[in-house]
């Protein structure tokens, strides 16, 4: 009874997200209700500064792939949605401790809670966030989930921290740059893509290709935010154009323009990235430095190289709603660039 | 065989942590060992600023405690090292972030790592702790043990807050202070303690005891630290005498002579601690207002008597040197007090 669908309309970015919203609607929905009660405290500051970006329209990628991956994998029972919650949470704590380290002023359009709060509520809520998290997977009561997102923990923690390291610096090559990516995105796509199969209980096979598929989804996502970074629309970005640009980030179109460029280029992008030397003109010089070296295309022809690889890594599944649903999300991250 | 030792004897401030370091010793090279393997990242950063705390020698109090406590409850097999390790590393992710949070230029006398390293990095760093913790955790496969540590990590983050919205407010009651006291202090002290007893899968009774014991020790333990910002010497403390002034922090001792002052003297909190106008000579007049009002004592009064709950909440264990090391801490925590 498998639908036939080909690669063409598996690749139609209009589609993208909407068999996956289709998919884990009603368990959303239990999330939303779960996020809500875990937000709570008698610390009126915490469910006040927690709710600023719960509400704020994040899509919810992450704890939605927890959701298909357990419902692809056969999974019977609730606890899915708790793990889901769980992974959200962290990936928030993530979020109010990140702008905290890069002194962001907006986070999706919105002022950023250290603006509103300060960032020593921002850090103290973020750890109280992740302390929910823990709480949420351990009443679950799977150690092999535990693992799986304790290991996220620390390793998305590590990529923040490399990329700590690498700010300014204008050597950091691809491969650097992509274990920063691998750490401090990926890892937390591959964690909530895996405890979905974990919680199913599925064999090693299953586990390692929904790791897969996480991981070069989360790679891919990543590319296309860095690349939309220095092409995209501020109003439908939620962030400022300009933003990596202002922070010294060193993400790949920089890298891919600062090599393929000349020396003068390089000088401006010592000067700009490396030593925060920064004047009217100079983010519209960087766009049109990266434009002219194709940086951006390039990107988004490795996004869309990692995304094939989360494709093909879902091949071992049957055929079905949730396969294709998961394999829809690829081409709507991917469609994201202009 | 047991020794039998007066109450006097037991209240010899002079033993204090000995009986507890010797109990202990071997099982803390294990610790020791093991906090070094855990703090390596490839990430250079990491273990850098890992070891500045971790090396700077504090007394790894909690840890021992859930060491003493596993020992006391005849647990065998070697578990407890890795509990106890995670227990130090949720202890120091505190410690990280919360010097971000005050601000603070020193810990336990040396500069603090967010004056060395900065504090976006102590803020990843610290979350790289507390990922490292849960991981060893889930090596340790306990979920009870899970539980309790994931819980104490969440209370501990939400008396942060709490701390964070009481700063500068003179309203602030004695029973507000103690619920900041309780979760951000008392919470670890509990979770380490009664951790150690779950691993021996101990009867309620048992777990319960230590949490009792563990609770009140924290809260005696945070009474005369905040005693000892206004009375202690800065060389032995580790931090300077009067950071809690400066922080605008309402301990106890300032809610006491707030209280007990009079209309003139509540205008000098105000002005000090409330408004953070803070002048010359103000920390010597708000000592002298402290002692005024006999402050110190009644905080180092109040101290001693949660000291006695956590004492008697021992008594239902049999006599030994494990239950007498643990009474013993309590003396020892409050010889602190000068």
């Amino acid at each position: 009874m498998g639908v036939v669908v080909s690669l063409e309309e598996a690749r139609d970015p209009g589609k993208g997200l909407q068999p996956l919203l289709d998919l884990v609607s009603a368990d959303m929905q239990g999330i939303n209700r779960l996020i809500l009660d875990k937000a709570v405290s008698d610390v009126e500051l915490i469910p006040e500064l927690a709710h600023h970006l719960i509400d704020s329209g994040g899509k919810r990628l992450r704890p939605m792939l927890t959701l298909a991956a357990a419902k692809l994998t056969g999974f019977q029972g609730d606890e899915h949605i708790r793990v889901a919650a769980a992974v959200e949470f962290m990936h928030t704590a993530t979020l109010l401790h990140d702008d905290v380290v890069d002194e962001s002023d907006f986070r999706r359009g919105r002022k950023s809670a250290r603006m509103i709060w300060g960032n020593q509520a921002s850090v103290l809520v973020g750890d109280f966030l992740l302390g929910q998290a823990f709480r949420m997977l351990v009443d679950v009561g799977s150690l092999q989930v535990l693992r799986i997102l304790s290991n996220a923990a620390a390793v998305i923690a590590e990529g923040e921290v490399m990329q700590l390291s690498a700010a300014k610096n204008l050597a950091t090559t691809e491969d650097e740059y992509l274990a920063i990516v691998n750490a401090k995105t990926a890892a937390l796509f591959l964690g909530a893509a895996e405890s979905g199969g974990a919680l199913a209980k599925r064999p090693a096979d299953e586990l390692s290709a929904l790791r897969c598929y996480g991981k070069n989804l989360g790679i891919a996502f990543q590319l296309i935010d860095d690349a939309l970074d220095y092409s995209g629309d501020s109003k439908n970005l939620g962030k400022a154009v300009g933003d990596d640009f202002r922070e010294g980030k060193v993400t790949l179109p920089v890298i891919l323009a600062f090599r393929r460029g000349n020396e003068d280029e390089r000088a401006f992008w010592q000067r700009t990235i490396g030593a925060g030397e920064i004047n009217d003109g100079d983010l519209e010089h960087a766009v049109a430095l990266i434009s002219k070296h194709n940086a951006i295309s390039a990107t988004n022809e490795r996004a869309r190289s990692y995304g094939t690889v989360a494709r093909d890594a879902m091949e071992i599944f049957k055929d079905g709603k949730e396969k294709r649903a998961m394999q829809d999300v690829i081409a709507f991250c991917i469609s994201r660039a202009h």
